[in-house]
């Protein structure tokens, strides 16, 4: 009997929280060629070869699920974006921002859904987008794990927020039109126009 | 009998372009309390006291109503942020970027409903936008209106078009929370930041 109660595809020994795992990254992925609003329930459930009631269970419904959704991305481009713990300011920088390129490169159309679901009308989407701006902003504010020896200001603060809206749009817009600029040059572009942002303060 | 055929109201004298415009004008206004998607064809017809068979008419429905709505929106940021004809470059861009501030100060909730709406998923809206966006960059490419001497170069335009959405983040995050800035440490910001991020190219 051992090999019929064997697991038959690996998805069967997965514990729940694996299984929500998994089923988030396959609508993550799924939002590379939709957008979350057609990305239903219905969608996820059919991709996944599971019921519609089961997806209920795990995410509560359309607005569970799109909340879900998001804050998995929104945490997976925090992980990738970590700073090395070793290293000088300015290196460190480098790599957390050469992260952040990579990872809207490699995720470009998914990334741009759910920028756009985030931007979008829907407050709770919005709060989470909103939190992790703020978490990615407090890096450089945290003298452990600083990159940057930016002065913690309400003004500094302010100008930060507004640099990675710049930095997004400039990512997206550079994936679909280089402009002749390298991913190295963009990079530098983004790292060096943070302290000459902050300079501009009276 | 002069008295009674006169109009009652200045409305019922007005050309059906000037009544669209009125009722385009109605919409903006309503935009200060409520989403894009809340400004229902119903709504603006009970407000303007007309019937829900001649909105269709002026605006052949929902989206074109939204079309219209953030057209006529685009085309007044677009005028109010004119840079004035004379002048030296720098206060010329000086003035239109104040221009441009006062204008979100002005109409702060109505301008965050637009942008969402614009940044959302509604295609024809992002159009409307982005060609909006391009037309107030091409301002500063322009000899003849032009109010800053900056290379017209694809990197510059990519460069601009992030500064635009920096501005945009700026402008509104400022609006609710001034991080005690000016409304000129502000404008001082936004204008010198435009050649610094320029400057950080390769």
């Amino acid at each position: 009997m051992a090999h019929v109660t064997a697991p038959t595809s690996p998805r069967t020994r997965l514990t729940p929280d694996q299984r929500r795992t998994q089923l988030l990254e396959l609508g993550v992925r799924l939002l590379g060629t939709r957008s979350l609003e057609e990305l239903s329930i219905d969608v996820l459930a059919e991709e996944a070869g599971i019921s519609r009631g089961l997806m209920y269970h795990y995410f509560g419904g359309k607005q569970g699920f799109f909340e879900a959704v998001v804050q998995h991305a929104a945490d997976d481009l925090y992980a990738r974006t970590a700073p090395p713990d070793d290293g000088e300011p300015l290196e460190r920088l480098l790599a957390s921002i050469t992260g952040y390129v990579d990872y809207v490169v490699a995720n470009q159309p998914g990334y741009r859904s759910l920028v756009t679901a985030a931007k979008g009308s829907n407050d709770a989407l919005r709060e989470i987008y909103e939190t992790t701006f703020r978490a990615l902003a407090d890096r450089f504010f945290t003298t452990d794990t600083g990159t940057y020896d930016l002065p913690d200001t309400p003004a500094v603060r302010l100008l930060v927020h507004a640099w990675q809206a710049m930095v997004e749009d400039l990512v997206l817009t550079w994936c679909a039109t280089p402009a002749g600029l390298s991913r190295d040059d963009l990079v530098h572009v983004i790292t060096t126009s943070l302290p000459a942002l902050v300079d501009t303060l009276p």
